[in-house]
């Protein structure tokens, strides 16, 4: 049975944890508080955890699950404890900043993105079955090893996930529209309607606003530090989908402006029609 | 106990029946279909209904649930038939296209909108206590009746809703900015994905999208001839709030453009702290 090793032991580390010491791997955690190390042994999430990261030493695979800032410096610090073989992962949710560093770093590096989350963070927030009918994305390079490719690919069925393989590019660039730019444009909604100079309207706005807005604004007023850091890890990307909406929403302005309904009309009706697209 | 009129018999027409059935009153239904009326008088919806107009002559209170642009063209149908004592009023999302003119048809109107619905449509989808607990907006004018304000805002407080008062003008300002706004900008979050001219990110974005993309796009997805009445009806409010949520957006992709993070960190953070204001 492979020897599994987990860097970062919040939601996504912890929730990792759990599945793999349930399914009979030896799993080592790693985090930067001792705390942390203590909760998930006494959790059962890990089979030993701690600060050190030469616990890592006789694993086969590591997950890396910090934030995607501490991803290259956490792979720099622990490759001198392990032999060659070792696989490395991460669960970024941006690829193109990674994933070359990262396989000039280790040779045996295979990117992932899991798609899985909840509105929570922390060791605390760790649940069994986090994965299970996700999807999670690797995206392997050229030079990528097959085995290692393979191997990871494995473990992340095994959690339950719908595994799909593409380029970092790519996979940067479908986030940056299905992720990444609607925390930009939900951010933003809530940012003018606050912005807007009328108090009494935004007193009654505050009072009236409803499903509809609950739903559109709800990514945009999550965590800032996460979005901080989508627009600063895939910069190029985000500023490229930011400005296709906002062409759009040029046409859409134009199209009310000049009463031009049926072309209007079209959009929302195409919109109506893509939408269950997306959503299975 | 009051004679109540309904003009139109959907989803708030007919969830507005059954609760005043239940309540006691006599309930009269129209609607241009036959169909409609039987289904609406086995449902126990109304007491009895007809696609006559006819029917509403002896009623103390009438609701026009019918959609926006049929509101006018329905207080003239009906009016002849009316005791002038009988206070109309409406369902419709805005106001300042219907008050006035409604008002000038008959004296006794008084403009209301209750903030309740749920993604079905038609008789069919009539559900009672669907206005428990939700919010009501009326919208009288200077010249309102007193009396007739008071019996609307009763009836509406009768069926679980918070009535709030306020003036047609700021009614509408501020469904712009939390209803119809994030109408738009969903539907251009879904325009915009979709006409991306990279067919194989779109075919990955179609596979990844997940909560965040779902909850954004939802009701850029939704009716389309709703949407379109939105922006025919309350153009002026749609287009200045659409133009400000431009100038916002394009700081923010000024600050990512110019990697001024600090600055993008201060929006983020305070769009997070915000929501909580409009989200009970």
């Amino acid at each position: 049975m492979m020897k599994i090793g987990i860097v970062g032991l919040g939601l996504i580390g912890g929730s990792l944890g759990l599945d793999l010491t349930n399914q009979g791997y030896d799993v080592m955690g790693v985090s930067r508080q001792l705390k942390t190390c203590n909760l998930a042994i006494e959790k059962k999430i890990v089979k030993d955890a701690s600060t050190d990261f030469k616990i890592l030493g006789q694993t086969d695979l590591i997950f890396i699950c910090t934030p995607i800032a501490q991803i290259l410096p956490s792979i720099e610090k622990i490759i001198k404890y392990l032999s060659r073989e070792t696989i490395i992962t991460d669960v970024g949710s941006v690829k193109g900043e990674i994933v070359d560093h990262a396989t000039q770093l280790w040779q045996n590096f295979v990117g992932s993105h899991p798609m899985a989350g909840t509105a929570n963070q922390g060791i605390e927030a760790a649940e069994s079955h986090l994965f299970d009918h996700t999807s999670c994305v690797i995206t392997p390079l050229p030079q990528t090893s097959r085995d290692a490719m393979d191997k990871v690919t494995t473990i992340w069925r095994s959690l339950g996930c719908k595994v799909y393989k593409t380029t970092p590019e790519i996979h940067d660039q479908a986030v940056a529209w299905i992720s990444h730019l609607p925390v930009m444009i939900s951010a933003n909604l809530i940012n003018s309607c606050v912005n807007n100079d009328n108090e009494e309207v935004v007193k009654l706005a505050k009072k009236l606003a409803s499903s509809g807005f609950r739903d559109t604004s709800r990514v945009g007023g999550g965590n800032a530090e996460l979005g901080l850091m989508m627009a600063q890890y895939n910069r190029e990307k985000i500023l490229s989908c930011l400005k296709e909406y906002q062409e759009n929403l040029t046409i859409i302005i134009d199209n009310i402006e000049q009463k031009k309904w049926p072309e209007l009309e079209t959009i929302l009706t195409k919109t109506q029609e893509e939408r269950p697209n997306f959503i299975l």
